[in-house]
Parts: C-alpha cells; sequence; structure tokens
C-alpha cells in the first residue's frame, strides 16, 4: 500500500478539520510512514464532492463554508450522500465525523458497519455508537478484520484512550475520574471566576460560541456520559450502555454553591468516574489546586493504576484541528500496521 | 517466538522493581501477547544470578534485600558481573538499569552496545549514555536491527516519550516545558509550604530518602538536564548533548525569595525548558494553579504542539515498581512488534 484513498463522512467542524489536518501534515506522513494520503470522497447531510483522483483539501472547505454544503465544488459536486457515498468511490479508510446521535446512533452506526462489511478501516469521532452499542461495533470490526479507532470521541484532542492502551499497557487501569465536557467546565469556571448565575453564564457561552444554542446534551451531562460509557468499554472492559451511567448535569448549580465551595477553597466541577462499581457523572466538590483545578474548555483525567500509580493527562477537548489531529494520528497508526 | 529471556543488568531499586513488575505482570502478558517471560540472569556490579531455566522473580528479591547481593542465590548465585554477564546465558532482551554515570556513561554505554552487537533488544531506565551520546546509542541500535527503548529514563513512570511518539504523533513538537525532577521538587514544595530553610529542608528529604546522601546530581539540576537532553533528541530531533544544557541548581533558593514569590501568588519550580532555541534547566517562577503547580515528587511536562494544543501529562517520577513499570510497558511493545 503506498497510498490511502479517505472518505470523510460529516464535513462540519470535525470533519473540514480533518481536511485541514491532511492538508497540513501529507508530507510528514508520505515522509513518516512512505504513503500518500487522498481524499477521494467529503460528504456532509445532503451533498458531496467525490473524485478518485483526489479533492482539493483547502478547496473542499473554502466551498463548504461559501455555500453551506459540497454541490458546487467543481466538476466533482453532486447531491450523492449519506451511505450510498461509501458505494460511489474506491476507498481504504472512512474517518466518520457526523453528529453524536444518542437516540439511535444514526447515521455513524449503519456507515460504521457498512464499512467494516466493504472490508474498510474506520476512524471516528463519534460518540452515539460507541455510548450506545460498543460491543457490537467493536465485533464486528473483529469479524471484518479491520481496523476500528475512536480517539477523538473521548477528549478530543486530549489522548487518553491510546494512551492507556499503548503507554500504560502494563499496568491494570483501578479507575479513571475525570472533566470530560469542556463546555461545561467553561461554564463553571465562568461562573467561578465572575461570580455570576447560571443562566448568565449560559447565555454567553452561548453567544461567544462555546455552548451550542441548545446546550442540552453538554449541560445535562449527556455528552460526559456518553464519553465514560466509551472509556468504561475501552480501558476497564466493562460491558456497559450509556443507560448504564447515573447522570446529573449542571444546570441545578446556582452562584451560592460555588461561592460557599470557593470560601473553603473547593470548585464544583462536573466530573466523570469509570470504575468497576461505579459509572457516574455529577457535580462534585474538588480542592483548589488539585489536578483538577482546570479552567476553561480545558479536558483532563486521572487514571489510577496498578504499578504506575497515578497519571493524569489534560489536554483541549474539543476544536476542529484538535479533535482531528487525534483522528489523523488513530489514521497514521492504522498505516503504520500495514507497513 | 512464544517465550522471552530476559537480563536484568543493576539490581538495586528499579532492577528489583523490574523483577516484582515481572512477577506480577507475567501471566497478564502471556494472555495478552502470547508470550511467556523469563529472568534467565540478574545481575548488580559484584555478582548475579543466572539460569537458563529460569530464576524466581521473588526469591531474587528476598536474597538481594537480605544478604545486599546476589551471591547466595540457591544454586545459582555467582561472581560473574559485568559484561560478562551477557556472555554466559542465552537471552532475549536486555533490561538495563545500572546507576547512571554522567561522566563516562559506563557501565551502561558498553553493556547496551555489546547487547545490540548480538542481536538482542534493550530496554533501559538510564540516562548516562543517552545524555552524553544519545546518536551513538540509536545509531548503533538501528545498525544492529534490534529495538531500544528509554521511555523510563524521563519521568519514572510517568509517559512522556512513547505518549509524544504514539499518541501525538500526527502533531509537530514546538517544545517541551516541565518540572523533571521529583526530589528538587520535593525540596521546593515542602519549603513553600513550611516555610523552611533550604539546608533544612534537604537534611530532613534526605531522612525521609526522598533526597540521596549525595544529592547533587538532583539539586545542581543534573539530572533534569540529562532527562532534556534525552527529550529534546528523541522528540525534536535536535542533536544535542548534555552540555549544550543551560543548568543551575536549586542551592541557592531561599526562604525568602520563596516567601515573595508567594505573595504574589507565584511558586519557584525547577523547571526544565526543550526547545529548538533554548535547552534549559533553572529556578524559574510559575503560576500558582496553573499546570505546573504540581506538589511533592511528582513530575509534569506540558507538551506544545502545531495541531493538538498544548497537552500537559503528570504523574511519579520515580520509585522502584513505579519506574519499572515504564519498562515493562517499553518491553510488551517490542513483543508486540515480534508478534
Amino acid at each position: 500500500m503506498n497510498e490511502c484513498k479517505i472518505i470523510i463522512m460529516g464535513f462540519g467542524a470535525v470533519g473540514q478539520g480533518i481536511a485541514r489536518a491532511i492538508s497540513l501534515k501529507k508530507n510528514m506522513i508520505r515522509e513518516k510512514v512512505g504513503i500518500d494520503l487522498k481524499i477521494v470522497a467529503a460528504a456532509d447531510s445532503s451533498s458531496s464532492a467525490i473524485n478518485i483522483d483526489g479533492l482539493d483539501e483547502e478547496l473542499l472547505v473554502d466551498v463548504k463554508n461559501n455555500d453551506g454544503n459540497l454541490l458546487n465544488y467543481p466538476e466533482c459536486g453532486s447531491d450523492v450522500a449519506g451511505a450510498n457515498v461509501l458505494d460511489a468511490v474506491e476507498y481504504d479508510c472512512l474517518m466518520e465525523a457526523t453528529p453524536t446521535n444518542i437516540v439511535d446512533a444514526e447515521p455513524a452506526f449503519s456507515l460504521t458497519l457498512k464499512a467494516f462489511n466493504q472490508g474498510k478501516d474506520v476512524v471516528t469521532s463519534n460518540k452515539g455508537h460507541l455510548a450506545l452499542k460498543f460491543r457490537d461495533v467493536v465485533n464486528a470490526a473483529r469479524e471484518n478484520n479491520v481496523e476500528f479507532k475512536y480517539e477523538a470521541s473521548v477528549g478530543g484532542a486530549m489522548p487518553i484512550i491510546n494512551f492507556t492502551k499503548e503507554t500504560l499497557s502494563s499496568c491494570g487501569i483501578k479507575s479513571i475520574i475525570g472533566i470530560l465536557n469542556g463546555t461545561t467546565n467553561y461554564i463553571l469556571s465562568r461562573m467561578t471566576s465572575e461570580g455570576s448565575a447560571y443562566d448568565v453564564t449560559l447565555k454567553e457561552s452561548q453567544e461567544l460560541g462555546i455552548a451550542e444554542t441548545d446546550p442540552t446534551q453538554d449541560v445535562d451531562g449527556i455528552d460526559a456520559a456518553c464519553k465514560t460509557v466509551i472509556l468504561a468499554n475501552s480501558l476497564l472492559g466493562i460491558d456497559a450502555t450509556y443507560s448504564d451511567v447515573k447522570v446529573e448535569g449542571i444546570s441545578n448549580i446556582n452562584s451560592q454553591a460555588i461561592e460557599l465551595a470557593n470560601k473553603d477553597d473547593y470548585l464544583i466541577k462536573l466530573i466523570a468516574e469509570v470504575s468497576p462499581d461505579n459509572l457516574q457523572v455529577s457535580p462534585r466538590l474538588v480542592k483548589k489546586g488539585s489536578s483538577y483545578d482546570v479552567s476553561g474548555t480545558l479536558n483532563m483525567a486521572t487514571i489510577h493504576t496498578d504499578l504506575a500509580g497515578d497519571i493524569t493527562v489534560m489536554g483541549l477537548g474539543a476544536g476542529s484541528l484538535e479533535t482531528a489531529s487525534a483522528m489523523l494520528t488513530d489514521l497514521i497508526s492504522i498505516l503504520k500496521n500495514k507497513n
């Protein structure tokens, strides 16, 4: 294999980040791994650009930003979308970045299984199918003898899955405690520093583009709970699904509670716990100056191991290019295994 | 390969930690990788125990702790030591844990080159040969087509080398800033919390076994400077050696300076900087509550990347079993590549 043909499904912030990351790093990857990356298709929910000879990464991003879709990508734009894209062009790896769907895991679940059945490797940033049907997806990859990697589904740019599997492979993992949602961490940090009320802070965060127009997934702890399930399955071998997580969000936290905690040198954080006895996302008191004292949109996780003690990692939990960098690392790892 | 025969050279805290870690994890490794680990020799500076059929890990540690050497290991104890051990028994991998020597890198340098010439893989926790002759050692491994891994040489149990190479492989590394010496961090943390003088705190740390009887390597910044060189070479591709690092230790830090910093919400930390423009170990002011605000013997490092932003990792910088866990992870990685 001296070429890897890529389909990007989902062309929002993360999908565009993949295109930009490939544009920035394809020369490095050619030098390092000896393989040329070529995007042969990129698709959003209603349109796509498809070309077996390769698409221009920067042009894809420009067309999408100008038009809101890919219909007018020169000569290659079309209304082919969804699973049909996987039949429209020969490819090696699906980079799946469609929106997380915690109700029925679609379109990620069907797209991923289709790619596996076609014998293709898949890299994803999606949480829905992993939170609802982790075993089904991972088993399907194994049965089809393809690779499936999902570092970007938890922690964005913060390595945690490959980190634990590869650089702590000698250790048993006892539990993982962390802050896995950047938006709620931003809101709580800001309520602490400004003394502001929840509703006001949420509104400001929405205006800054940090919280979404419908902030439910973040503020109700749903996003962090999905990540909790993914870590439970992938790193602790716990056969759990989304409904196994006890979830409480941050919408009941008021400025009085934060002030009271602050007086005693504590902070209120939305903490995810992944342990054999407990899968839980809830607001908790953490000591100021502890490793949980990270501000803004940062994510962090402390991995409790049997041999190495506690190892903590922190990094940006979101961001277009940042999340794409985790997906590109997954892709490089797949390419290295092919060589 | 369904068996890996191991020689442990150096049987102090880390060497004994390797034996204990193998004892604890050999079943897991057999299940995971399908390879049986067998210690065929363990040696300190004057004695060894050698048996092609395998030595008992716990008994090795017991004999060493009781006698101070391995001469009386039942039936297998001997005065064979040094490089001769590598000729005395057939083996697959050298786990090298002799003391760091920053003057002439011995015995690590000769032992390592001899193992390479014998076609054997090497895992090390040693800093001396890497700080003085990084390129020579790495090139010799390449020329002999063997594997050479050295995660434990920097940060003890805190993953940083494999972490950066493997889980941030899509990123360019711009610089690394960190606290790479646990002893000095302990002394400075304690001076801060107790308001105590440097000499008093050093003496207390020695009594607790945290600082060594001759604390020079730690307090003069030599240990952190070695690690700076190793990170510069391995992660930033800088062809540097120990003498390229600007080094200043902590022995001139007095309690007044710490108090003054403290009043402005700053701490004094011994910071290592690894960047293309600057290889430096020196006391610096860091903001309280920042990611540099780690106390006790913890190590930490912030990796500045081009795609993923800043990624921070922290963990125990020393410890027998903790450091051995990093070496065992290196070994597992080598074994996986053989399969």
